[in-house]
């Protein structure tokens, strides 16, 4: 930490931060310019530290040195994490296609959309049974109708499954049914929910909140993490900024920043940062240029039939066609698609393990 | 609601939305022009609507005419609402002054600071005993034993207290001591949240978020509306923008906005707008002299040993001032500073009363 | 500047930006942490130190220490600086009102819309007669004519005219005619019009971009100070934010900002920051409330015949309304609205100074 | 346009829009819903109508349904267009790099690094000789100095040049130089300069304001095409967020956004937009992934001595590299990188066309 006192900072007010400095632990290190004393505080390792000297007389700034995440750094953990879901890596190097809809409606819909999910190459399936929604007024899931349809459907498809959980009173339960957890955009600050996912020890899937910086995102990220629960996956979905052509405007650059910082897997979710259907396939291969672990879209077999963000559901050919153009950027980059697991899987042992785990 | 439809949409296409609007239970109304035909949909009531036009073939975009919330709306309730908590009117026409410390730290400091603040003006005392945190290793309050001192130093001061609950497990709880529930900025789309301390029926103090828009923090206002309370308080906090000097940017032509749009009382918090004391001042008296309906700000006796946000945190001294010139303020655009209730009452028979519901 | 190594640069690293930081003439500051060798350089003076530093292997960050502004700082010149416009002070404590047209359309308009602006206290002003628009297709003002009918009806009414410049090869004319030149947002990184304009000697009026941070606006700043001429007036006119509900995010914590870190007056122009006349009073005396030392405002008698941004111009009698108001909060805050000059003047010995000045 | 008005609109207020839509040359199409009426104004072709209709009483707002661009538009030309640099062909599905130092510094240097530009598949020479600098005590460039040498290294290796104009006192001078006329962010709504190149006739590229929505940049390139000069270029190069971990936040899908509303080519410039060297790279893919028709990166040998923006160039090595990979994600969306023209060129006649030219 560097503690800059302002112009003309009295004797006494250098010295009461130089004292407050060894009480809290650290060691000082003063250097006095023409217009600035400037205070080091070597040693700093707790976040209020900068508060706490901040709030002194005298003091203009204190300027931050060290990243306040640990645990998500990657000077801490030089090596790129890996996470298993339902036995797809995610993070080993190749890029993984998560897709489905937006919510689960129904078991027919679902069995269509998934089927077209997989056979288009998404190796896990996506779908809300719990939508925080903007709305009271709106559609607000299925709830464990809609939990219980997607494990059927991802266990006779073989595909793993993720979903959201919107309030911790669901968090056991959606822990019960789903392969990884997903912790939406709008809860990426809600500390409670993340503390209570990341005790389940389930892989969690944590967006980006649409207002947070990378750095706040990241300490969001250590309150999974420091629960003992290294099975996190980031994701991009788009930030909020005076651009009005689309929902949101996806910042591709927070995967190289995120790849830089942290040793965790970075997603792309291109559906919810533009928001319709015509551009999802352009920003999902530039995700992936960057250097994304992985990709998550939305698809629907009748985009006006759906329960929620129909326009940015791409239909099964557009994904197919998405998917198959994700294949060769990928090689481009030296990577190469997780083709989804074999089918009959999910009539096989894991399927009766699970089932087991439900009752 | 206007659908536009893209140049060169086909007939078919045209008909298939004319359809669709009829069976939303809406009718069309065409309009076609040079480049563009447009079609009017009259009788929307349903935010789902507007998605499930735009998802259409041949739909370009689909422009909303009327606000999607409803309860909140000053068309629907044209009068200004009065919110009462613990014997003060908020929203009555007057100022009404909140202050406190950020966090309750510990009874002999909780005191000195309220007695301070009411000294100054403050009609409501403020404290968190639950501490929303970016970081996990930061202080997270002291939950219920805070919720006490706060009760209590209240009521000696004959001070309402608000303080906020960050997890629905606590609602009930923080229901029980608070005489006005807060939820903060970063819950602002925590729907769950606001349901259920919409249904608890206390007068419930919802902050904006610092990346919703006006529309959207209505939205959240709606599900607490929703629960049938109407006993809700807006406040304008910063948002986040492209400028660094301060913590946020505040948004005070958000106060007008609200009044013109709602019938909401709206407070400022300059606090943490700014994050910085030298500039608390300024931007209350901006908010008042722009319409709002109160402001909140933090206190403390000794910034420095602050445990959150001691930077922004105002001395005795100048919280005295503050109010002296807020309530010129206030009187140049015909208002009056609402002062703090009697200080014995905190002895009679509403803390009796309160006292026995706590049991 | 503070110098921060990445973590684990190599010791030639630190050798190599030790060196450079003594080739630039500076001094360097050696600290070492556990994680992180933190190098001071003492003595910078020019802003390209910065970036050189930031350019060498093994350097995470350079953090600068001083505002990179000079003449603007307060640090530099503590004392507030008055600039006189045509007879009217700013920046001497009292609060200034310029009002007028957006655009400059015909005499006959000019002078109601004048006379009315005066009848409500407006001291200068204003009119565009070189509009910048952002279409190529909408009107671009009057050009000289404009001036010549801006210049009359100002001095028929006692009132010193400002007005906009858009061309470099417009600096001389509009000099000729108007006692302070305008610089708008749009044109605020236009370094070489922002010298030119400087090198009149006249003063001006040079409105924020609404994409600058306050900083890059001081640095803006900078190049008309540093052509020697010291009569430069701020003005805060909304800047560009994720919210829609105005057509820009009226800053008014840039006013005690701006007070606070600068030594120039500050003004606030309400109807640009909102774009709808029912806001601009609010956000007017929200201004002057925190700060300000004046207000420039659009008027127009018929705003639907309006030229440009008739949606925001208020009435006449709406802008006498807000004058009213104006005067009671500029009082709260100790301060007194600078009524206009005497009408005759317009006749007298200055104006035939303008006139033989034009000529 | 969509005429909204307010609630309880009166009946005289409402057939005063019909009046004034009908003076204007426009259809009016009335429709009456429970709580609103809306007036269709069919016909609409300036831009002032919206504004005209917006200042009425009674009127909440008008909703535009055509973009105000035209001769941008996909619309009224739904090819693509193509710009041919110097024999370098832009917008015909190749992809073009564009590569050189941010400032030319002296004739060595500038040597040195075109050989490299080349050498990695650069066809296009950048470098510039008039520097837009935030400060006014940074280097400003040098001027007809940096113009003749720019010229000189680019007829060498037979590479096309292109450099920036920021006054419009240069346009004829730069035009004289340079093969392609850049406008830089800073001056994307100088009016003025827009107009001036525009008329050289001479291919222009300009980049997206920092600040400007994707419909205002339109509106600039507008300024360009209606001088009668379609030889423009696009390019994206980051926008102001709240984000700052790097300089600007890289808006990616302005590629697809602009391909799909304008025939226009479109470039990206990853080094402007982050700001940093380790990240160009990633966003130079992500671009060209996206659709972008080229890529302009900075490079520089010595980034260190660089008297601009050099923690952002790339060493040769690393452009060697970039270009190597880029070629990889070309192919893979079915594109091509745009192979530098004959070394020999400079030589022959096109020089001394050029040669005589400046004469």
């Amino acid at each position: 930490m560097i503690v800059v006192m302002q112009h003309g900072a009295s004797e006494p007010q250098i010295q009461h931060v130089i004292e407050r400095i060894r009480q809290l632990g650290l060691t000082e290190h003063l250097s006095r310019g023409e217009f600035r004393t400037v205070i080091g505080a070597v040693g700093d390792k707790r976040p209020e530290h900068q508060t706490i000297l901040e709030a002194i007389d005298g003091v203009e700034q204190v300027v931050p040195i060290m990243k306040p995440y640990k645990l998500a750094s990657r000077e801490f953990h030089p090596v790129d994490s890996q996470v298993d879901v339902g036995g797809v890596t995610i993070g080993g190097g190749g890029v993984v296609l998560i897709a489905g809809p937006c919510a689960v409606e129904n078991r027919q819909s679902l069995h269509t959309i998934a089927e077209a999910a997989r056979a288009g190459g998404a190796a896990i399936l996506r779908g809300g049974a719990f939508k925080p929604r903007t709305s009271p007024y709106s559609f607000q899931g299925l709830g464990l109708d809609g939990l219980k349809m997607l494990r059927e459907v991802g266990d006779e498809f073989g595909m793993p499954v993720v979903t959201e959980v919107v309030a911790v009173k669901d968090v056991e339960l959606v822990a019960r049914y789903a392969d990884m957890i997903q912790i939406g955009a709008r809860n990426v600050q809600n500390f409670n929910l993340l503390s209570e996912v990341g005790m389940t020890g389930k892989p969690v899937f944590l967006k980006r909140g649409f207002a947070t910086t990378i750095g706040e995102y990241l300490m969001s990220a250590e309150y999974v993490l420091s629960q003992g629960n290294r099975k996190l996956v980031l994701c991009e979905r788009g930030i909020k900024t005076f651009e009005t052509e689309l929902r949101f405007t996806f910042d591709v650059s927070a995967v190289p920043v995120i790849k830089h910082n942290t040793h965790l897997p970075i997603f792309v979710d291109p559906s919810h940062a533009c928001g319709r259907r015509e551009f999802v396939t352009a920003l999902a291969l530039a995700g992936v240029a960057a250097g994304a672990d992985g990709v998550m879209v939305e698809i629907h077999n009748c985009p006006e039939e759906a329960m929620c963000d129909g326009p940015q559901a791409l239909l099964p050919e557009m994904f197919a066609d998405l998917a198959r153009r994700l294949a060769d950027v990928a090689k481009a980059v030296g990577k190469e698609l997780v083709p989804p697991g074999p089918r009959g899987r999910a009539g096989g042992k894991d399927h009766g393990e699970r089932g087991a785990q439900i009752n």
